[in-house]
């Protein structure tokens, strides 16, 4: 008999699928990072859910408060990625029975701190008692149809856009999981990215109201999968000319003998957004995100064949569909 | 240092509480069964979240099917004592690397099946790695303000009702967990009980249009517990004279030398509506369970002083504000 860790969680999320009967006319397709109901003209009604789990979400080192950020900043940045502003989350929460007292206050507060950080405010929720920390967070908004940025509507010729730079977090977590070297001037920094995560959210808002974006989606399953997934989306193919790798994982890479571009692509819970954007509206693209104090990176092109391909320095080289799975055993 | 075992749930959520900043103007306070956000003029988003976890809210011989099913039903049934429909709800789930695939494919299933049979889609979600089985449902609705049933309202002198009979859940979990006897007559219904909740959504929602309601709760936590948590939020006393118990459970009682008013009282896991009812409009909220084919039934009256007492049989107790709880070990 399988089991799931032979499946892993994309074959079991087609499973789960295939049982579910469909709601008619659902505005936002399933696939997609959030889901939708239809409210009263073109206003939609914005849904989100997302788990952190102690066991795989919370690395050694992080906090209870800063857990329970960043559960907060996991949905919020799915958010960002479709230019949605959360508005209201609830939280179901479980934990065991011995948790501290002072850790349970800390889980909330984290939980607070990580709502107003991005303007919202938890109204509601629920407590469990549970083997491991469980921070389930559901994340309402509204959306005007026209604006919502879905990982769908890439076309040829779209310029291929990050909000900022890759590879500090899965350079953070070969520290703090693999023991890896990272001399004093850039280890706080990478370990900074993996215990205080930051979704884009101005970034994304400030897109969205541009409409210069096709397609978007965040990069929390790394860079790499996030153009897979928009390829897939989208049915368009990317010429990527220039990975943004962080000053920090190229010393880091070097000082380990690693190889930054896998770093910056295929790492992973680092929560860029990845959009194609309008070639002619680019300028307007570029000023909305610069006037909300943030930046955006020409990153490459779509193409019309299906391809994900690196052209950089003269090299060719495929990026393949890698980057974090749950349940996946490689 | 106190552990979260010391404190029980209720306290939990109180710590929980003092942490969040609160958002101006919540329709709906904290403490009742869901949370709102207003939409424009009256008309309100309803959410509310509760989590399945297999090592407490799982027993013994119940399938993934039907855990899956009882996650939609424990969160159906908040909706149902509010007298709001559900629409549509997203689920995270969290499972261990070795569930089967026809296990995951039951989930699925189980999910699905309890939407449809409250009439809402489930439209997104979310997997993860979890240590046990974690079935987090968010769920969504829309309301009227003027229709919304709280548990805040009920004055003295209102009629107490509930839309069935208790004891039988606490009865078939002392057969599954305790081994207690249950002769053959009997024990399918108590069993049915336990791994086939129903909610009672078709009686909230009548009941909602009538506007009858002052106050209403779902009996999760026991019928005792629900009585006191009305209580609380109405700041009214409750006499009540008639506790209906299932026959089910009566005969179990007899057989395993229980108290069946202990059973019916202090149980839980059971999705009646326990409710506070205007004395004019009793008729009208009456025929429109019965409409639904339903049955409304007293139990007994609000009072000034916040006593609740129960009076049967000439004998006078006061009813404890005990009730299933998490973490809390007694």
């Amino acid at each position: 008999m399988r089991v799931l860790k032979d499946l892993g969680e994309r074959r079991a999320i087609e499973l789960i699928l295939e049982q579910l009967e469909k709601m008619p006319q659902m505005p936002i397709p399933f696939g997609d990072d959030v889901s939708a109901y239809p409210l009263n003209g073109e206003r939609l009604l914005i849904l989100k859910t997302d788990m952190l789990v102690g066991k795989t979400d919370v690395p050694k080192g992080m906090s209870f408060w800063q857990a329970a950020r960043k559960a907060v900043v996991m949905n919020v940045s799915d958010f960002a990625a479709k230019g949605v502003k959360p508005l209201v989350m609830l939280v179901s929460l479980g934990m065991t029975g011995n948790i501290l007292e002072k850790e349970l206050i800390e889980v909330a507060k984290g939980l607070n701190a990580g709502a107003r950080e991005y303007g919202a405010f938890i109204v509601g929720g629920d407590t469990s008692e549970a083997s491991d920390l469980i921070i389930s967070l559901s994340v309402f908004g509204l959306a005007e149809k026209d604006y919502l940025m879905l990982r769908s509507g890439a076309k040829p010729r779209d310029i291929v856009a990050v909000t900022g730079l890759f590879g500090k977090t899965s350079a953070g977590l070969k520290v703090i999981l693999e023991n890896c070297k990272a001399s004093k001037d850039i280890r706080g920094s990478l370990l900074e990215a993996v215990y205080m995560p930051k979704a884009r959210l101005k970034e994304g808002l400030a897109l969205s109201a541009t409409k210069a974006v096709t397609s978007a989606i965040d990069s929390s399953d790394g860079l790499a999968w996030s153009l897979h997934e928009l390829s897939k989306a989208s049915s368009v193919g990317f010429s990527i000319r220039n990975v943004p790798v962080a000053h920090e994982t190229v010393k880091f890479a070097e000082m380990n003998g690693l190889d930054p571009l896998d770093l910056a692509l295929y790492g992973g819970e680092e929560y860029e957004l990845v959009l194609t954007i309008k070639p002619n509206l680019w300028d307007k693209a570029e000023k909305a995100v610069k006037s909300v104090g943030g930046e955006l990176i020409k990153i490459g092109t779509a193409t019309a064949e299906r391809q994900i391909i690196l052209e950089v320095e003269g090299k060719r080289r495929v990026i393949e569909p890698r980057g974090w799975e749950h349940f996946k055993r490689l």
